[in-house]
Order: structure tokens, then sequence, then C-alpha cells
């Protein structure tokens, strides 16, 4: 032997032993969703998983088993991530959000051995739980006496070791809330969570400190909180969970535990504003706002840049664990004009030590870093999916290339700038009109609530744009209006052949666009006659 | 198989792939040491790097093989350090203020196949050459036509391929500069400097950012410029480097490249403030100064503090890859008075994730983190040795802790305090007087230049302090003054039986006070009569 450096595998436990152990003090404040408030810290997070991790074991869950989850931001929540992966277990975070048919499927393809819920989704227990054919063991989150979590824990002491073993092994498990077919899910593994956890404490992430206070509005079952339960003990950082998210709850936490760092989808920031409007009341002491899941719009980027706060837009997905890119200031930031920062944050970010894009055309040739080539963004990286849980193929290329799935555009200063997804692309003419520009653009009408631009087979240009308007309430705003206002945002050959008025527009459970959908709605859809024989 | 994330190995080429890919255009700037100023990129040092490996290839360097550097910072230095480590070679920098004894020694027991050297070196390697017996190619770094560095590269083109393999392989190989015994080379790996290098991006650690604009005067041949190579190329961030030390350099080079961050040990202070206080001219855009090394005095911190600058003390040591502990500023930092401020960052600071330390008494038994047990200080974790280059055994013991040497305290807010080299503390009836503190407390006398504490035998205490001292130019200073003074500080106990004036104190090739010479010279040293009678 040479002589070399120490073994140290990277498993989740170290992350939570570190912090009991450095920043034991550290608060974990939970907001319930029955207006409680109770405080415990580190040290209490960790003492509550080795009794967890305890109970675990006495009620048969073995290594590599799943152990499910359905609730909202809490304590507990929080408690039975470490107790599940410190036993060897997965951890399989369930969005409550899914359709029946997704919450069965998911369930059973997990082979979820154990549920923790929230009272509040018993209904859900109840209407699934005969057809959940692996699940032994129901446990309410809630403080119900004996039954409970609390008393599931009290049973046990704290003296639980963890299991050690590879890191390679996996940990958690997540599944995408994909638009078509079933779910599939992400095994992410200690390493891989490790990897991400470290790399997201960086300031060109999320930037945090033991100083850090953060509210984490992005739920827990959302591509895994976006790692946030794992660097928030990485760093010794305060957490503040609210189970509900009622603006103005929210920015009362934000203001009585002087949080420094929040995280969610654009709508959080929508409702917030509105309760700012309504009442006045404002969080003072946010340094960093981290907006992903879907983009922000520039005008909301640019009201909470007026906050005092950084926005830092986030893209990933839950097969990269979930960080891709994330915004941040470059070194000219103070000498560029608002408008130009703007124009920064509006883009998805720069690209993380760890990962890497790139965007290549239907033939599979990479597209030059331009600022103006598009084409398929493809990913890869030690905290992207290989393969699938339970596929028998890797999801990946021969090169180690994920296809996002997402359409994008590589600009020369670093950032990526998501302009469609590759499936809700409109092909007219061997060129491509991004359905999302044109959905944004459409908003921008005075009278139009929400738009959703589809393609509609058309016998000589390939596809057209139909366009489809929810109005404001009260409008009447009409087609001739609509598209005067998008000739001034858009090339005249985006223009939409035909714009169609709808009262409400399908979504995701996680509140995006449901495309799939009014494709199938508009399948036989015929443009009119005039621009068929343009 | 069940699914899974993607392979990566940590390896150090994904480092300088990703600078020159995401942060091609960012400068690394040059002060050389004839006064001439050259600018590069992390993509021209990508670019160079390959073509070295390529050189080094041909010259039969192979995979393994230690190639040694002895040289001042500067570009071609770090080319140097990501070519040869590119092409799957070690990377051993060499201190030339070792004496000549050790850095023959050294070399040799690395065997070294290549020596790039600065010409200032010169006389050590003409001095040298015939008793370096494994140096098979001599590499001047300076611009000498067609023998030295730059011709070497030019002559090949930029498509050459990192060698790939697993993490744990061997990248750098850095010898202590130890006091006792022969130098010991700590070997370290892809893995554990892959590792360090995400963590010491981290906020509570350098906190550094593509923005970040890096001056490190610490040498690269200084326990791996503290990891700084890797860490400024993981974050992107511009280096600026001179090849002098010149306090007036220095500043200038800090205000013309817009310095944020800089390293050194505290010497490079004193200098500097030297520098302020004779021409009035002072760093203007410094945010984080970093010193280690050795501990830096209070009135250094203050004043570097308010020159608007977070001032973070860095503990650590060649076998910890250096990082143990950083300073940092705690949740309640604000509401700290100046002098609370002042306390906590006179400490060594906080434990960064990864690292775990422990303090132990003479029987082995682990002490509380009680602001007040003084013991040896253990360190384990992934960037920690665990055996040393070409060693028999491994470095630590059957828990995997390594023993610094130091003696410590570990506070109740999570902070590390030095008080000790474990070989230097004076054992005085049963008790240990730090010869540390009364070497710190004996210099804030007034006419006292320098000062160390030894232990002398003694027949009833076991040990009692002497206290050697190099009065200031021109003072008189007598001990019964000392004395007055240290009666002010130290517990009476702690007094020293006996004070001699000496015109100079030994130190090491790094600057530190080489206490095993002077308790050679002191052997047979006898204290005054009046205090053995005591």
């Amino acid at each position: 032997m040479l002589g070399g450096m120490q073994d140290f595998e990277l498993r989740v436990p170290r992350l939570i032993d570190h912090a009991a152990r450095e920043h034991g003090a550290r608060e974990i404040v939970t907001h319930w969703a029955d207006g409680r408030e109770t405080r415990t810290d580190w040290a209490g997070i960790a003492r509550d998983a080795r009794k967890l991790a305890q109970a675990l074991e006495r009620m048969g869950v073995g290594r590599g088993d799943r152990v499910a989850t359905l609730a909202m931001n809490h304590a507990h929540h929080l408690v039975a991530w470490y107790g599940a992966i410190g036993m060897g277990g997965v951890v399989h975070t369930i969005n409550p959000r899914l359709f029946d048919e997704q919450l069965v499927y998911i369930a059973n393809h997990a082979e979820d051995q154990v549920l923790f819920y929230d009272m509040a989704f018993q209904p859900i227990v109840d209407r699934l739980k005969s057809q959940w054919t692996s699940i032994r063991h129901y446990v309410a989150f809630d403080d119900l006496g004996l039954q409970g979590f609390a008393a599931l824990i009290d049973r046990e002491d704290d003296d639980y070791e963890w299991v050690e073993g590879p890191e390679r092994e996996p940990c958690m498990l997540c599944y995408t809330s994909g638009t078509t077919g079933n779910p599939k899910g992400v095994l992410y593994e200690h390493r891989s969570t490790m990897i991400h956890a470290m790399a997201e404490v960086a300031p060109w992430v999320f930037d945090l400190a033991p100083s850090s206070v953060v509210l984490p509005v992005v739920p827990l079952f959302h591509a895994a909180a976006w790692g946030l339960p794992f660097a928030c003990a990485l760093a010794g950082a305060k957490l503040v969970y609210s189970a509900v998210n009622d603006p103005a709850v929210l920015c009362r936490l934000m203001n009585d535990e002087k949080v420094t760092h929040s995280a969610g989808v654009p709508t959080v920031w929508l409702s917030m504003f509105q309760h700012i409007d309504a009442t006045g009341e404002s969080p003072r002491h946010l340094k960093q706002v981290t907006i992903g899941g879907s983009a922000a719009p520039r005008a909301m980027i640019d009201r909470i840049m007026g906050m005092g706060a950084t926005v830092k837009h986030l893209w990933g997905m839950t097969e990269t664990s979930p960080i891709g890119t994330a915004g941040n200031e470059p070194p000219d930031w103070a000498s560029m004009t608002r408008d130009a920062q703007l124009d920064r944050m509006c883009k998805q970010g720069s690209i993380p030590f760890g990962i890497e894009l790139q965007v290549i055309d239907d033939d599979g040739a990479v597209l030059p870093r331009d600022g103006k080539s598009s084409g398929r963004l493809q990913v890869r990286g030690p905290w992207v999916v290989k393969r699938y849980f339970g596929a028998d193929q890797d999801a990946v290329d021969a090169g180690g290339w994920f296809d996002t799935g997402d359409v994008a555009v590589l600009h020369p200063d670093g950032t990526m700038q998501i302009t469609d997804r590759s499936k809700d692309v409109i092909k007219s003419g061997g060129e491509w009109i991004s359905s999302v520009e044109l959905e944004n653009a459409a908003v921008g009408c005075a009278g139009v609530a929400e738009a959703a631009a589809i393609g509609i087979a058309h016998p000589k240009w390939d596809e057209r744009p139909l366009l489809l308007v929810v109005r404001k309430p009260g409008s009447a705003v009409s087609p001739d209006e609509i598209n005067a206002h998008l000739r001034k945002h858009v090339a005249k050959w985006w223009l939409p052949d035909a714009i169609e008025f709808v009262d409400s527009l399908p979504h995701t459970a996680t509140g995006k666009l449901l495309k799939t959908a009014l494709r199938d709605q508009f399948r036989d859809y015929r443009l009119p006659d005039a621009r068929l024989a343009g």
C-alpha cells in the first residue's frame, strides 16, 4: 500500500449526525395544520429519527424496503425521512395531489411497506386502502394517543445505531408525475443525495450557512423538497416548516422566525403578493428567494428583487435530484442595468459543478452555445437518473445523457433557457414554434387569464398553432385583439391559425398545463379554411 | 437491477473541464517575479494542461508517477498541477524553504521523475541535483526559448484526453515539514481532493462564487495551497497570483484586480499593515480574509474587520488536506458586541461537514465539549490521512482517529481552540501549562519582540517553564517587568521559573518556533534554586 486518505462512505445519516453534533440547538419550527406551533432542534430530530429507525425494525421493515409518506411539511415528516433512511430503508414521498389511479399505481409499484400520513389525507387512505397491496402498516403523523407517530417513537430509546453500508445503496424513491403513461420512479442513492447536498449549499445554488433560516414552501413530496432537508442539515441551518400554505401564515412565520431563505413554485409568490397588497405586511428578512417548478414571470422576479432579496431561478426535475441549473449573479452584476439583470434572472440559470448540459437537434447533433440554437436538452451528472426504478433498461443513451424532454437554448454567458417541452413544441414548415412563448405572450394581453397553445395537424405546414384562451372574469377580449397583441411579441408566422375560448384548461397534479389532454380533445379540430389555403 | 443514479468518478480533471466549459473566460492573472503581468483564463489553463499532459507522457512519465514542482505562485505552476494530475500522475509540491537535507530526502523518498522549477531556485537545483536520485527531467517554468516550460507545451496540441480511473487513485503528494524526524508524505486522492474542494466553496469556509476574485498569498507548495486551485476551478472564480510577496505589489494587485478573497499566514498581514501605515494605500474590495498556518493575533483580526472584511480563522494541517476548522459567523453575530465577535474569531473556528474532532486525555478518555477540558486533539474524515506515503502501518487508531499533535479545547458553541502542541505543553505537578498562551502573554509586554516557553525538568514538579525572550531593538525590558506583565494574564503557578534573553529564536521552514532545537539547547539548563526549593 502506497498510503492514502481515510475511508468515508457518503451516507445520508452522516448529515443528521453532523447537524446534531455541531448544530444541535439550531431550531426546527413547525406550524401545524391545526394552527399549533412546535419547536424542536437538530438534536431532537436526530433523537427521534433513531427511535423511529428502531420502531421500523420492530415493525419488520428491512434494508432496502420502501417506507412511504403522504404528508405536508412538518418536523415529524422530517423525522420519518431520517429514521427510515437511517435504518437502511428507502423513503418514498407520495404527492397527495396525484389522481387516485396514480396513487394506487405508485404505492403498489414501489411495494411500500409502511405509510406515514397526515390525518388530512385520511379520505385518500380510506378510499385506496383496499387497492394498496403491499402496505402493511398505517401510521398517522397526528397526535392520536396510543395510535400515532409520537406514541410509536416514544416507546423506543435513542441508542439505535444507523445501518452502515455502501454509498451506492438507495435511500429515497420519488415518482415523476409525468403527463403520459404511468409515473416513473427515480431511486436516489446515498451517494447521489450527498453529492447533491454538498452542491446545493454552495453560494451559487442555495447559499446556505449555519446562520440561515430556511422556510421551504416546496413540499417534502415535491422532488425531495429540492434536497433542502439534506442541505439544511449539512449547513446546520434553522428550518421553518408550515403544513399550510396560507400566505398570511407564511408571511407571519417569515417575520417571526426571521426567515432568510425561501423556496417554492411561482404561484406561492402570486398569493404572497396578494397578501402584501391587501395587508401591507411583507416578509422583512428574506435574503434569497428560490423559484422553481416552473418559470417565474419577469414581473415576479422584479418585485421580489425590489423587496431586497436575491431571486434564484432553479431548473431541474425529479430525474435530476432535482438541481439542474440555478440562477446566479455574474461577476459584472453590479454594473448591469436592472433590465439586463432581469434578462439574466429570467433564464433558468447556470450550470453548477457536477452537471453537464447539451442541446441537440433532431438528428442528435450537438448544437452550439450561441443563444439561438434551440433543441432537445440533455443532462448528465452524479445526481442524474441512470435507470428508473424497476425498469429493464437504462434511461440514458450510450454517452450517459438523459433526455429531459425540454427544449432549450444555451447562451454564451453560460446560462440555459427553457423554451418549451419537446412534446409541446409546434413544428411548422420545418421550424419550431415555442408553445410556451406563445402562451406567455398571450397572457400579457389584457383580458386573458390563461392560455394554451397546441399544434394542429396541417396538410402543408405539418402543424399550425391553435391558441386556447380562458378569459378573465367579465372580459370580452376578442381574437382580433389577442392577435393584435401577439403581433407585437412574436414573429408573424407564429401567430395562431385559430383562437378558441374555453372555460378552463386541464392541469397536472403539480399545476402544469396538461397538453396531452388538450391534444386529445382537439385531435379532430379543423383549422379555418382561410389559413389552410395559405 | 433496481434502478439508480449515474456513475461519476470524483476525479480532479472534472474540475478543470467544468471551469473551462462554464467559466472559460474567467481570468487567471499572474504577477511574475520579474514584474511582468500576464493574463490567461480557465479555458487557457485547461488547454495548456492538456498539452502538458501530452508532453509528460512523451517524457515517459506514467500513471501514478510523481511530478515535482519547486516554484512560487503563477499560472504555469497551476498548469503543471492540472496537467500532471490529468495524465494520471501525482503532483508533488516541494517547499523551497526546506533545509537541503529535507529537500534531498523528500524528492528521493517520493521518487520524483520530473522537476518543474522557477529559475529563482536554480541555486537549489545546482546544489542538490547530484543527490536527487530519481529526477530524470528538469524543466524551468521561466521563458528560456527552446528549453523552458512554454516551449515544452507549445510542441503539443490540445486534444489530449484525461486519463480516467477510480476516484481512490492518488493525485497529489505533500510532505509535512515536521519538527522531528524525516518529513512524512501525505498522499491525497482524487476523491478526497474533490470532496474537500466541494466542502471548501461552502459559505462557512471560503464562500466562493463565480463572481469571487481570489488572491491566494498562501503558496502552492503550502498544504496544496489550502485547496484553492481546486476550489476556485469548482466555483469558476477569478484567480490572481503573485510570484512575489511584497505587500506593495499585493496591495496594488488587490485593488487593480478587485480582489474579494485573500488567504495567507498571519505574517502576510503584518507586512500589509506596515504598507498601509506607510503609504495610506489599502485593499479596497476585500470581502473575506482567511488566515491560517498559525493563529492570528486578536489585534490583526480586529484591524482587518475594521477594513470591512470578514476574517476567517482556518485550522488544519497537511494531513487534513488541509481544512480542519473554519471560523464563521454564528446566527447571533449581528447582536454580538465587538469584543464577543473577536473572542469568537480568535478561536480556530467550527467544524465543517465531513470533519469530526474529539479531545482526549492521556488515558484516551474522550473529554467533554465544555470549553475548559484541554487534551490531545484527534480528527477523522474523508480528507484526513489514513497512512503516510510509503509507510508500513496506518497513522490512525482503531477508531479511525488521527492524532494531530495539537492540544485543544472544544467549546459548547461548536468552536475549537488550539492551546498548544502536545510536545510543547509544559507538565507541571500533573497539570498542563500552555507554552503558546505563555508566549502570547509575554509578547504583549512592551519591549518583548518574541518569546518561547519550554519545559525544564524539575525534581518536584516534573517540569517548570523557562521563558526565552528576544528584546525589541533598543529595549532593556527586565525579567521583573515581564513577570509583572504576565501576572495580569496567566495563573500564578504558570509564571516562568526563569527568564533568559536571547538574540534570536530558531524557526522551522514554515516560520514556526523550532522548540525541539530549544529543548536540545537548554537540556542541561538549571533553574534557579529559589524555585527548586518551592
